[in-house]
């Protein structure tokens, strides 16, 4: 069978020959604008009424309207876009698919995070910040703040795809380990927790890390009251999604000195505003959405993707990062 | 049998009690300068001549004229000050005994270099100077400027006790790993070479990690002709010792865009004098000395020397650290 995929990504030159070459005798077509970013959400194009398979950002509305789509493969990590209940109902429904690429991107993530873990406990942005400055020398009040991982408690928000892999990453490192999850069932590496112990175990670690994704369960968790139970001096990241974090109430828990530095990814507004406190505030460090960026990021999608088609064409089994 | 032991370090107080406590019946005294710098040589006291141990930074040409001194324990891992032929054929020729602290400061170095990879992969560096600078967003810059640690080359300088923790640390990163020494029997997990092979490897490196003590041969080894043998943009990292590195080399390297960058702990002098181009070269990042740095140390270092002193009053086996 011979499927007609569009696409509204623009992928790198080798990517998309990749992508032509790979697809064989499905047809291939490309939506009037196309953007480099996975976090742009697509619009309406002609094109959609075409297409079996929908690869890229999509608009969630016209996947819904066109019954014609069979697969809708994301190609991004988290997809709150389309994370409502109507819409994954209606694939449920209609036996449609749809996919994430959330495999392609928990490599980088799992490695960003134990990059800020690392980047502060060895004091390395003090220390570019003085380079950068009066070309200060701080060797004696840099080693006496530099803190091993060794033994430290680390208590990771949300356990999928990122939090496996940054297991195995700190494994090496003698950590205590826990992860609140919905569903509790036991994990190698880790203590699995519910709701109903963060509080307490918020209070024993020393670094937490926020992985939530976007939804409505999720929105604003770490908030006032959650801050307030953490361990005075602890550090937090955020490579989640930012709507997941009260901004207001994170400036406070660093100005107040509750919280030792937070080190952020994500933000709820994004680019973040050059208003935003949180550029500024002490102890508080950004990057800018920058947790999933690998060099070779369109052939790693495309190889997923072309990956899943073939699973796809042979009924579906062992799909990726299927959700529905 | 009751020791006088020596001590020329300024320690944290807990440090001090465990070290006073954990003595027993021996006697303690301190020298009249102390340094809290495992760094700084000591110099000649009064109190050495009644030594049976010393522990610290003491200054080796006393410890050579003074035939009652039975073992000198220092608190650094680097030993260049004591590692003349002269000081180690006494130390042999009289049966006394040397050791470093060569085991506490491990892990911290292994974690550092971990960082300053992780950190330059995931260009922490670059986003924190534009936070502190213009509040810069460079999204799609950063994200295609990533690289992933997993499958790329990655070559020791060097094989001792801080490279076999960063092989740990390193092994769930799927890199290939190459380490050079002059004894080439094989070690877990990563391929041993002989100095032949050096620049073969250099060639296919992705990350240099220069580890190497100062010594004779050691002294000017990352040369422009070694330099010169590196892939173009490789990554170069030293917590080594600096006299192991051509400084005005290592500059041109960076300049011509043979090295990617260069991420140093370790100078030729230190502190690393204002008026060093290492400090404004682009891709050149520095950390002062503080790859060795815990926040525990001076416990360490003590709980080190008495774990070791247990070994040597039963008659020295199983010391650790030990050269002579």
């Amino acid at each position: 069978m011979s499927l007609t995929i569009w696409c509204n990504s623009a992928l790198s030159a080798s990517a998309e020959h990749l992508l032509a070459t790979g697809l064989a005798d499905h047809r291939l077509i490309f939506a009037e604008q196309r953007s480099a970013s996975v976090l742009v959400a697509g619009k309406g194009d002609a094109g959609l009424e075409k297409a079996d398979v929908v690869f890229g950002q999509p608009d969630a509305g016209e996947c819904l309207r066109l019954k014609r789509i069979k697969w809708v493969a994301v190609t991004s990590a988290g997809y709150g876009r389309y994370e409502t209940p109507e819409f994954l109902e209606t694939f449920r429904e209609r036996g449609s698919v749809f996919t994430t690429s959330s495999t392609v991107f928990a490599e980088p993530c799992a490695q960003h995070v134990l990059a800020m873990m690392l980047a502060l406990g060895r004091q390395l942005l003090a220390s570019h910040a003085e380079q950068l400055g009066g070309k200060q020398w701080k060797f004696f009040e840099h080693r006496a703040a530099s803190v091993l991982l060794n033994g430290q408690t680390v208590l990771l928000l949300g356990y999928g795809t990122i939090a496996r892999r940054l297991t195995e990453l700190l494994a090496p490192f003698g950590v205590k380990l826990y992860a609140v999850r919905r569903k509790t069932h036991s994990e190698r590496g880790v203590h699995i927790i519910a709701e109903d112990r963060v509080t307490a175990v918020l209070a024993e670690a020393d670094h937490i890390v926020n992985l939530l994704p976007d939804n409505e369960a999720s929105r604003n968790y770490v908030n006032a009251r959650r801050l307030g139970a953490c361990k005075p001096g602890a550090r937090f990241y955020n490579i989640g999604r930012g709507t997941t974090v009260d901004e207001g109430a994170l400036v406070q828990a660093l100005e107040s000195g509750r919280l030792g530095a937070a080190y952020l990814d994500v933000f709820a507004e994004e680019p973040l505003p050059p208003s935003s406190r949180l550029w500024t505030t002490p102890n508080c460090f950004i990057t800018p959405h920058t947790a999933g960026g690998r060099s070779d990021q369109d052939l790693a999608l495309v190889k997923h993707f072309l990956a899943n088609l073939d699973a796809f064409m042979r009924g579906g089994d062992g799909m990726l990062d299927r959700v529905v």
